[in-house]
C-alpha cells in the first residue's frame, strides 16, 4: 500500500527541534499509519545551525523566512518550536495558508493571543506538544481514571521541578526573557502540569496563586506556586519551579480518591504507582507497575515487556495518535482548543499572583 | 549515685497515654539523666480503663480529678495528653501549682489559650510534644541546615497525609469535634509540619490558605493546604489532609537550598534524602541515608549502627533531651513559647481560609 | 488478675543482653499474658560493666559465676547471650536444673553440641532467639506463603549484607575468633538467613557452598556463599559477609513463585513487597506494603496504623509469643530443634566449602 | 562532508532485527560519524515477515538466502540476528568475504564455533551486541571503578530475573529449543551478565555451578545459578532466570569494593547508585544517581540533562562507539574475542553443573 506523504516545515531548530525532527523520523517504525513523513525544509534564523541539523536530521531545504515557508504550496504541516513570542503570528499565517499545525507549549503569550489561534484552527487538524499525556504511564492512570478506580478525586497534587534557574550558564536564554517567552516556569513548566491536571481531573474553578523570582533582575518567575479547587469537587496544590536544587526534571502528580492513588515522576517515566483501596488491607500498597506490559498503553508499538522506553518517545505517540485521528477525522487532543484552556488557568494565575486572593477561572469554549 | 525521682501524673489514656507512658519508663535505659521518673498517678474520666492502663504500665494510682491531681504535692510533672479542649485549663492549673508540665499538640484551642498557657509556664520547665523534631533523620536535616549545607534556602514543601477521614468506623471520635479538638486536619497534622518547618527554615511571613470539609456535616476541616512566605526569602507550600487515600501517614518535607536538598518521609523513619551541590556533578544525586550511624544524632542512645528505630524512640528522645536540659538549667525546645508560635500560625491560616487572601504572621514574642 | 512471676537470669551483658534486658522490660506492655517477669540477675566477667548494666535496666543482682546462676533455686527462665563457646555448657547445666532456657543464635559450636542442647530440653520450653521471624513484614510473608498466594516456588534468594568486617575499631572482638564465636559471618549472619529460608521455604535437601577470609590471618570466615536445593523443588542462593561496603544491615530475601513473589530487607523492617500474579496484568506490580496496618502480623500489639516499629520491637514479640505458647502448652518456634536443623545446614555448609562440591544435609530429627 | 556509506545486510527479523534496524537508522541522528548506514538488505525465512519489516523500516531489499546475501559486493556490514544455531555459519561465510560482521549474543553454541568466528575475525571490525555495556549508567559503574573509587572489590552479585518461562504462550519458541539456542538463560541472559562482570571486575578464576529446568520435558536450563572467584580476588553470585515471578527484566549488579560500591538494575535503566565510602559517614550512602548529566557517559548524545533514554538507545551508542572506532583504526569491544571468553565461562558454568563441583576456566586467548 503507498503511503500518502505529508511534507513538514519546521519552524525552529534547538532541542525542541530535535526531539520533533526525531519523532517525524520515528513514527512510521513503530505506529502504522497510511502518511509518510517528509521532512521538507527547517526555517530558523541561524544558517549555520540549520545547515548542521538539516544534514543530521535528513531536513531536505534550510529556509530563513518563516512567513514565506507557510505559505509554501508543498507544505502541509508547520511545526512551530520557537521561542513563545512568534507562535501567535506564525500559527495565524499558516492557518490563514491552510496548514495542518503542529505547536510546542505554551500556546501563546496571553488568552487572547491563544484563542484566536484556537478560533482559527477549530475543526482544523492540530496538536499542541503536550507530550507528557502519552507517556505510557500517564496514559495508564487516565485509564484507570476513566474506569473509575480513583472513585470520587479529593486530591490532586503537582510538581514540576527543576534546578538549572540559578545556573550562571544559562543566564542569556530567551527563556529568561519576558518578550520572547512570556513567562518563566508558568509557562514552561506548569503549563504541562496543568494539562494533565484538566486531562485527568477535570476543569479548575478557581486559584489562588503566587509567583516568585530568586534570581535579581530576572523578567521572568522562577517559581509559580498555587492551590486550586476542581469543578469536581477535589483540590489541588501546583508547584513549578527552575529552583528546585537537586531535582533536575521532576514532572510529578499524585491523585487521591476514595478508591484509590496513583502517583507519577518523569523522572522514573516508566513507572505508576497505583494503589487500590478496594483490595483487602492486609495487600494494600502502592503497586509499583513497569509500564511495559503488553496490556498498557503505547507498550505494544515500541519493545517487548520490560524494555523500556524515554523522554522522545511521547512525542513519538503524540504523533502517532495524531496521525491515527487524521486518517479516521477524529478531533486529536491536546488541540488548540485545549492549550487555551490551559493558558487561561495560567492567565488567572498571573492575576491571583498579582491580586493575592482567590480568581475564578472564567469558562472555557464549549 | 542515686537518682532524684520525679513523680508524674498524666492526664488522658489513650493513643498518647501509651506514647508517653513507654517513654517515661523507657527513657533510663537509653539516656543517661540523674532523675528517675516515677509513674505516679494516671487520671482519666473512664474507671475501668483506667485500670487496665495503669496494670500493664505500671502506674501506681488511678484518679479521676485532674484539678486533685495537678494540685498533688506528690507530683512533679503533670503530662497532659487529653482532648485539646482541656489542655489550657490543666496547664494553667498545673502552672498555678508549680508543676513541670508536659502538654500535647496543638497548645491550645486558641492563640489566646496558648499565650495563657505560654506566659504561665516562660523560664519554667516544660514540654510540648512536637516529637517529630526527635526523628534522628529530621535531627540530622536541621544539622545539616545549621552546618550551612543546604545554603539560601528557596522552596519548603510539606505534607502530612493520612486516609481515615473517610472511614465509618473513627465517625465518633473527638477529633472530629469542633468543641473537643479545635479543628481537625489543621491541629493534628499541620501543627507538626509547621513546628519542623519553623525549627527547620525559620519563621513564616505570611500565608495565604484554604481549609476543606469532604464529609457531610463535619464540624472540623478534613484537610488544610496553604502557600506561604518565610523570613529567609524562601517560599512554601503544605498540604495536611485526612483524605489521602494510598497514605497512611505520610508526614514528609522537602527543602531546596541553593547548596543542597534534604527530603524526608515519617513513613521511612529512619532514612533521610540529602542532596550535595557541592559534590562534581557526576556523583550528584540524592544520598540515600540509613539514619543508623553512630555519628548520627540520638543513635548512640538506642541500637549499633544498622539498627532501626520505631516511632515510640522519638517521644523517648524528647523526653531524654528535657531531662538532660532540666539538669543543666537550659531552656528545653519545643516549649509553649514555640508551640504558640505554630498556634499563631494555625490562627492565621483559618484567617486566610475565611477571608480568600494573603495574611500576615502577627509576631511571634520575644 | 494476679501474674505469676517469673524470674529471668541473664549471662551476657552485650548488646544482646540489652536487646533482651529491653524485651523482657517491654513484653508487658504491648502482650497479654499470665506471667510477669522479674530481671533477677545478670551474670557476666566485667563486674563494672555488670553493675552499669544492672543499674541501667534494673537487673536486681549482679553475678560473675554463670554455674551457681543458673542452678539458683530462685531462678525460672536462664537466659544465654554469651560468645557462642559457652551456649552449650551453660544450657546443659541450666536443663539439668530444670530451667526454661532462652538462647541467642547460633545455638552451638557444632552439630554434636546443638544435638545435646537439644535432645535435653525436647519437650520443654526453650527459645532461640531467631529475632527476625517476629517482624511482622516477615511473618506476613509466611501469611502470605501459608495461604497459598506464591503458589508452587521457583526460586530462594537470601542476602545477609554488612560492611564491618574491614573495620580496624573492630579487630579484637570475639566474633572473630574461632574458639569464641567458631565461625565468622556463617554463625552471624547466615544463621538467620537459613532460620528464615527453613521457616519460609521448607526443608533444604543439599548445598554447594564456599567461604572466603578477606582480612589476612583472621580465623573466621569474612563471607559465605551457597546455592542450595530445597525439598520442594525451588532453588537458592545465600550470601552472608561481612564486607559488603555500603550496607549496614541488608538482611534481605526474596521468594519466586507460581503465584506470587515476596521481598523483604531488615534496613526496611516496616515493608514488604508482594507480587501478585493472580491480579489483571495491567496492575500487576509489586505492592509496596507499609506492614503497620491492623490486619498484619503485631501490629495491633504496638501502634495504630502507619506507625513503624524499630528492631527491638522483634524481641518483644518473640518474648511476647513464647508466654504465650507457655501459658497454653503448646510449642513455641523457633526452638532448639529448629535452630539444631539451622546448625546442620551450617555445618553442611562448612564441608561443603572444603570439598568444594555438592553435599546432602544429613536428615533433622523427626 | 560528504559521509562514506556502508551497506547493511541484517540476517534475522525478530525482536532483535527491530532493535537492530531502529539503531542504524538512528545512529547518524545522534552520533557523528564519517560513515552513513545504508539498509540494504534483510535476509530471513518468512516472506511476508520479511516485506512488512522492510516496508516499515526502509530495508531497500528482501532476501532469503543469507549465503547469497553475506557475499553480495555491495554488502559491507552483515548484521547476524538469527537464533544462535546459525552464528557461526554466517559469520564464517561472511568473515570468508571479508565483511565487518555484527552478531547477537551469545556469540555461538560452544566454544568451539565460537574460537572459528573469533579466530576469523581477529584484527578486522567486528562487534557484539552486548548492549547492556552501552548503558550510561553501566558505563559511569565502569568509569568510576576505572578511577578507582570502589577500591579492592570484594563482592560482586548479578542477577537477570525474568518470569515469561512458565508463559504457555510461549513453549514453542526457539529459544526452548536445544537445537536452536544452545541453552536456555545461559546463553540468553546469563551472558550478558558475565559479559559485564569480566568488563567491570575482570576475569574469572573458577565456578561452581548449577542448572535447572522446572518445565517438564523442556530441553534448556529454565535457571542457572553459580559461584563464582575472580582472578582479583573478590568472590561473586550469579543468577539468572525466566522463572523469577515479579521480574520482567531485572539486569542487575551490585559491586562491593574496599573504597565503594555501586548497584544497576536495567528496569531502572537511567539510575546508578554509587557509594562512596570516603565520604564522611554522616552523609555516608548510596547516591542515587539520574544519569542524565551533561557530565555523564553518552548522555550529550542524547537529551538534555534530566530527559530520560530507553532500552534501544543502548543500541545506538554501541553502534556510535563501533562506528567511530572504525573510524580511527582501534579495536571495539565487546568483539567476537571478548564474546569468546563470555562463551568459556558459559561452557564451564555447564562442566560444573554436570559434575557438581568447581572448575577452573581454561585461558583467554592473549
Amino acid at each position: 500500500m503507498k503511503k500518502q506523504t505529508l511534507n513538514v516545515a519546521m519552524i525552529g531548530h534547538g532541542f525542541m527541534g530535535r526531539a520533533h525532527s526525531n519523532a517525524f523520523h520515528q513514527v512510521g517504525h513503530f505506529f502504522d499509519s497510511p502518511y509518510a513523513l517528509r521532512l521538507k525544509v527547517i526555517c530558523g534564523r541561524n544558517q549555520a545551525a540549520l545547515e548542521q541539523m538539516a544534514a543530521r536530521w535528513g531536513w531536505e531545504e534550510i529556509a530563513t523566512d518563516w512567513r514565506a515557508v507557510v505559505e509554501r504550496k508543498d507544505v502541509d504541516i508547520v511545526d512551530i518550536g520557537t521561542p513563545n513570542r512568534l507562535h501567535h503570528d506564525i500559527a495565524l499565517a499558516a492557518a490563514q495558508a491552510g496548514k495542518i499545525i503542529f505547536c510546542e507549549k505554551p500556546l501563546a503569550m496571553s488568552v487572547e493571543e491563544a484563542r484566536r489561534m484556537a478560533d482559527a484552527m477549530r475543526g482544523r487538524p492540530n496538536l499542541v506538544w503536550f507530550n507528557y499525556r502519552r507517556v505510557p504511564a500517564v496514559a495508564l492512570a487516565k485509564r484507570l481514571s476513566d474506569e473509575g478506580r480513583l472513585g470520587q478525586v479529593f486530591h490532586y497534587r503537582a510538581t514540576y521541578l527543576q534546578s538549572w534557574g540559578p545556573d550562571p550558564a544559562r543566564v542569556g536564554v530567551w527563556r529568561f526573557k519576558q518578550s520572547e517567552a512570556g513567562s518563566g516556569a508558568m509557562g514552561d513548566l506548569l503549563s504541562h502540569s496543568i494539562d494533565l491536571a484538566l486531562w485527568l481531573n477535570g476543569d479548575i474553578a478557581e486559584v489562588s496563586a503566587m509567583t516568585h523570582t530568586f534570581a535579581p533582575g530576572r523578567e521572568v518567575d522562577d517559581a509559580v506556586l498555587l492551590l486550586a479547587r476542581f469543578r469536581n469537587g477535589s483540590i489541588g496544590t501546583f508547584e513549578a519551579t527552575r529552583y528546585a536544587i537537586g531535582c533536575r526534571n521532576r514532572n510529578a502528580f499524585e491523585v487521591h480518591g476514595s478508591k484509590g492513588m496513583v502517583g507519577f515522576n518523569l523522572e522514573d517515566l516508566n513507572r505508576l504507582h497505583f494503589f487500590d483501596a478496594a483490595e483487602p488491607p492486609v495487600v494494600q500498597g502502592p503497586h509499583n507497575l513497569l509500564v511495559t506490559a503488553t496490556e498498557h498503553p503505547y507498550v505494544s508499538k515500541f519493545w517487548p515487556p520490560g524494555h523500556i522506553i524515554g523522554y522522545e518517545h511521547t512525542f513519538i505517540a503524540a504523533l502517532g495518535d495524531f496521525l491515527s485521528a487524521l486518517e479516521s477525522g477524529q478531533t486529536y487532543h491536546p488541540n488548540f482548543d485545549d492549550a487555551l484552556k490551559v493558558q487561561q488557568i495560567l492567565e488567572t494565575v498571573t492575576i491571583s499572583s498579582k491580586q493575592g486572593s482567590w480568581i475564578k477561572v472564567p469558562g472555557a469554549p464549549a
